[in-house]
């Protein structure tokens, strides 16, 4: 039974079979009109398809919403975490986080034109990706009903869902009878997957699991070089070829792919309590961030390049737990972005078998100035006498500590 | 001409010719008695020549001091550094940084021993390392007199080294004749190189300038697989045979070379203000530091963890900067160490052409618990109705941010 | 009716009426039986009145627990708090926050004494002492049920709970019949209101709110001055004259109460989402809180003490969340105590009509050397030359952004 | 004799004694032209008299330049750094150090436009001044020759200042011979004093030390109330008038003054290594500082508000060490300044003998939402269920720890 009352909800539908019963529940528990919104994010699969199954379950076409977001969501969320260099717990580049709220703020888009009261997704109730989804609608929309199936039905088993599926006339293939070894999560930054097979954290990750990725072990025994340009902080070039930002992650995500790059095998804390183990495969987004780094590297200053870096795990940790719609990710954002000014030159790496190697980077705007690290005077000149009042001064409290210890004979 | 008037100093002596003529200057330009210290920290060097060099110098045997440091630098510094994941600017491992504070420690030790009211060291007045010595010096005897030759005398080029060292009979190596084409510092930890070819951080680094690790393309086509047992916090054992501190890192450093770990070629900011760009080798480092966010993965509390996360870099500078011996270091490291009581277990690795890949962890105190995870309720129960709630009130603050916003029509 | 099944609970009970409601309502809903306790933590209330009311609801004599908890909860929990100088939202003292942990943990520890599988607070579902209690709860006894009867029950006004306090024979004071005009709570450290007549915060606290000061109006006309002695970062002495934690924060009270010290008017930002305003009087606290200050300024190192600055908002903001029982409190807690080895001395406060001014300050372990400060040098000598060089390397990199900028024509 | 060439320098000129004193030595010690450059920024001096002298002593009429920033002062400067709440290790509002950036900008400018190659300024070598003029010289000019009188010349006492002036035709004021009880630095935001009858951090400072505020015992018997109003998190209006930014720090500063607020006795940690003990009197500052906290104490979410009080040490280290010119101040303003768009609204504050207490606040953009305290739902419904789960999922990993300890019997 319905706990609440809609007339019309915006589900996030992708054309599966969870999905295909998720609307085939709304439509029979909450007796509401269904608008699928399906969207390519680059997850890698056909949208058509998606189209013709809501039609084929009911949905009318102008409730069908189908777009491309590809450009949209590399240059408005993958680009902008990456001027972060932001990684939760030290490793993970955020793949599934960064691509909710995009969805959820495409939903509410619709949700206002059509008229809609609710929105609805297929995440599960142990997982981030329902807060994600979620902080998202309530940010953008404060008086809409969420309806999270998952949390609400049911539905306990996979023998139950194949059941409610049968009944309801919805086409299941044969894969799917069957529960899945693992489930995925795929994007044009990433794909990852978690559950079954790779809930033993001790067992190493079975190679089929990969879908990204080739083994590094039979990836090519000849490295690749690349040359990435950078402006102001964003990736704008490969090999000195401009590129669009969704086409410049797909070719990065290629070379990534064919040299075994960006597997990671990693039990995280999510934001709902408890730990999870995921195996992720972020190929361009592995190289990109060494890449951010290194440009970084000789185009920012010490005093930013510190700053960003004591701020990035709480920044990394806002968008983990859904936080990208708040004041404070905002806030970060203004920081850092206000920090890529100059963030602009090339720099060159080295693909080998899972390894990213940065080997080069050059920049007119290059704070690395030769003149100053070799003995002779550079344009801003150093004397080694400086170094001694520098060094006297600043150990002139450790002094006084050391003093006052003697005094009190410690 | 002596800035100051000393009587008896204590020299960081390597036996090399660098620190030969600063022994020699000292003598002739200070007329002090100079004691030298030479620390056996894992450089890979023989100690007993440098004893051999300092007698032939004139120096007293019981003037010369020699040490085998290398347990009580992997077991006090390096392993309390690596409990905090300490990485500067994300990717330096600080292994020069973290030896300097134990050789000022002994070369102070060494003076109040002997009453000498000087010390010296051999590092430049570009580099970071003039002020690590020198911190740590002031720190543990606030009334030191600190000589730091390259700063004070007129030497300007090999040249007048050269014949400095000639005029008082200091012995040369033929190959120390001409200027070396990049300087290397080497401990049980890593080695790095600058200077001279390394200058232009838009090239490669050349082959020949790595010492302690295979070139990743011509290390082993098969994978190296490894055990690494923890025991609050510290590795205690590899593939289940117990070793010492010392001998442990040595251990990885070998299994770390041969698989051609640990390389990064790296533009830093330097404390005393300029960029430079260095070269490190840290093979065994490289694999302990992943090894050991390994085994916090499960065994550490999210809470904890993000802390540690969000003060690492701060912690890391501190170290980089040649603030070991100081409250907030000492502060820092409280906070960490109290957060490591659990972090014992075991974690599988592969090393394979210049990567480490964590495959596999377990812990009698994991705090991963499958059941959690899994749908079937776990010792600890989790309904998935609390996360509706859970959800509705962190969106509390965001719902009402929206409310205002449609209210003033934004 | 029962959501859960329970045979025994432990009740943070005061005596009043609303407990007992909660006490009865217990028994009747649970049908369980109930453990009453009733704590002293310097709220100002006889606890005896508390036992003979519990019996007249029929708790046997053995399930009556009555503490004075007044010096643990100075000693462990107000005192470790201080020595973070914590304020939450820059201005709080959490005085209410810093109780919660301390209840929470007697009601456990009473909990496995007797074998109750629950335990029951009366705190309502829209503030943060909720959060508190639970996370406390839970902390310690991983499996206990929690009832929260504000959260549970359908009495949803202020008749209802009357006519049920009528139905079950519970003595109803006469000022309890009508809604209190706001909600108060108090211990040794503060008391708050909040609610009704306080709710619009444009309007000034209505005086007869207040309970432990004199408006700051009608305070003395003359200054009073006092002295307060620190060991270790904690007060221990008053004018000379030692005193047990309790007793010493009592006297600081009253010191307080009559010079109209520590009133606080502030909207805060609740945990559980939402803006809330409150009206806090925390006189002694208030006093200790710059009393502390002042002797860290002359015994904390700069370096320690600007960390500790840094954490404090995370410090205080993990007690006011309720997260006293967790490894990230316990961890900064280790680091704030590290810190106050040497805080240890004595200031001098003048208390003034609402105003706390800190007079003077002096410490056997003082950092602060006058001979520094004057032209004469001191122990640790001071070259002003060497500022020169100081100032020169800290502007090197400020000066290559400008070398940049220029260069660019900027 | 000079340390370098110079032809031409502006110097931060007073028209003082002190001042007067570095011209002459600048002409007669490098030979060079001098410009002078005297401001108002609220010092509370006339400016003409500055002319006089320094025509007097030879200045050629183009080469004095004198400028009213009071404006430009407060609106960039101070009101910047109020929006972020700034205070100086918990206490200090930052008078002195706010100060010196623009002077140095404005010498900076005067520099080119006068085609000067150097610029000289007053502050002593043991003081944090000097780091703060130069530090902003060398950011804005990386060429510019910096001279700091009082590290160069060897007058090393008041006598040889006297003879210096006398032998130069400087006039000497007849209290001006002997040497100062304590040195002031004054301008619109503060008054500060430190030295000589200061130095005994033990001992009250006496009350003829304070210029800008009443005594509090002898402030007013009667309270002052005002409204300050904000616009964007800068103050606009006192009691409903409109003010530029000077007049209305002016205003504040003359109500301050009547009621005995903003005095602070504090020691503090200087940048340059050692301890100080400076008063200081902030009259407008004081209260401005606790009306801004008040009005985003309505108008600032959460998120915002906590982002920005754990930056704030770091935010006003920055200001306090001399780094207005610094990419990290410049990211760290720009995240604050996206906070304020909606800090708007209007605050109520009791002005009385040394205290400012805040009696109300009130916003149109307010996001404290009345209806959501109370029991009726608001606008932005809270479900008290909603808090279980909130609480439970919180709870999940303090559950899972504790499970941890009671499993290994802990």
């Amino acid at each position: 039974m319905a706990e609440k009352r809609v007339n019309k909800v915006v589900l996030a539908y992708s054309g599966g079979l969870d999905t295909s019963i998720i609307l085939k529940w709304l439509q029979t528990t909450y007796g509401c009109e269904v608008v699928t919104f399906t969207a390519d994010l680059g997850q890698g699969e056909e949208l058509e398809p998606a189209r013709k199954k809501a039609e084929l379950l009911g949905i009318k076409p102008e409730n069908i919403f189908i777009e491309d977001l590809r450009d949209e969501f590399v240059r408005d969320y993958v680009f902008p975490m990456f001027r972060a260099n932001a990684q939760y717990e030290g490793l993970y580049l955020l793949g599934t986080s960064i691509a909710r709220p995009l969805i959820a703020k495409k939903q509410i888009e619709i949700a206002e034109k059509v008229g809609a009261d609710a929105v609805a997704h297929g995440a599960t109730g142990k997982g981030n990706d329902q807060v994600r989804f979620e902080l998202g609608y309530y940010a953008l929309k404060p008086d809409v009903t969420v309806i999270a199936p998952w949390r609400e039905w049911d539905l306990r088993s996979r023998e139950q869902l194949i059941a409610f599926a049968e009944a309801h006339q919805i086409p299941i293939a044969k894969d799917k009878r069957g529960e899945a070894p693992f489930s995925v999560d795929a994007n044009l930054l990433h794909a990852s997957s978690e559950g079954k097979v790779l809930e033993d954290p001790s067992l190493e990750v079975p190679d089929y699991v990969y879908s990204r990725t080739n083994d590094p072990e039979s990836a090519p025994d000849k490295p690749t070089v690349i040359r990435i340009e950078f402006l102001k902080g964003d990736p704008v070039a490969i090999d000195g070829k401009k590129m669009g930002p969704a086409d410049l992650l797909a070719k990065l995500n290629e070379l990534g792919r064919i040299n075994g790059i960006g597997r990671l095998d990693l039990v995280e804390n999510r934001f709902v309590g408890m730990k999870s183990r995921g195996m992720y495969e972020t190929p361009g987004g592995t190289i990109l961030h060494l890449a951010h780094r290194g440009i970084e590297s000789i185009t920012l200053d010490r005093g930013a390049a510190h700053l960003k870096d004591e701020l990035m795990p709480k920044y990394a940790e806002l968008i983990y737990n859904g936080f990208w719609f708040s004041p404070e990710r905002e806030m970060l954002q203004a920081l850092i972005d206000k920090s890529q000014e100059f963030v602009t030159g090339e720099v060159t790496l080295k693909l080998y078998k899972g390894g990213v190697h940065l080997i080069g980077r050059q920049s007119p705007y290059t704070l690395y100035d030769q003149d100053l690290v070799t003995f002779e005077e550079g344009a801003v000149a150093y004397d080694h006498r400086d170094a001694a009042g520098f060094i006297k001064l600043n150990a002139l409290r450790l002094r006084t500590l050391a003093q006052r210890k003697k005094k009190l004979g410690l």
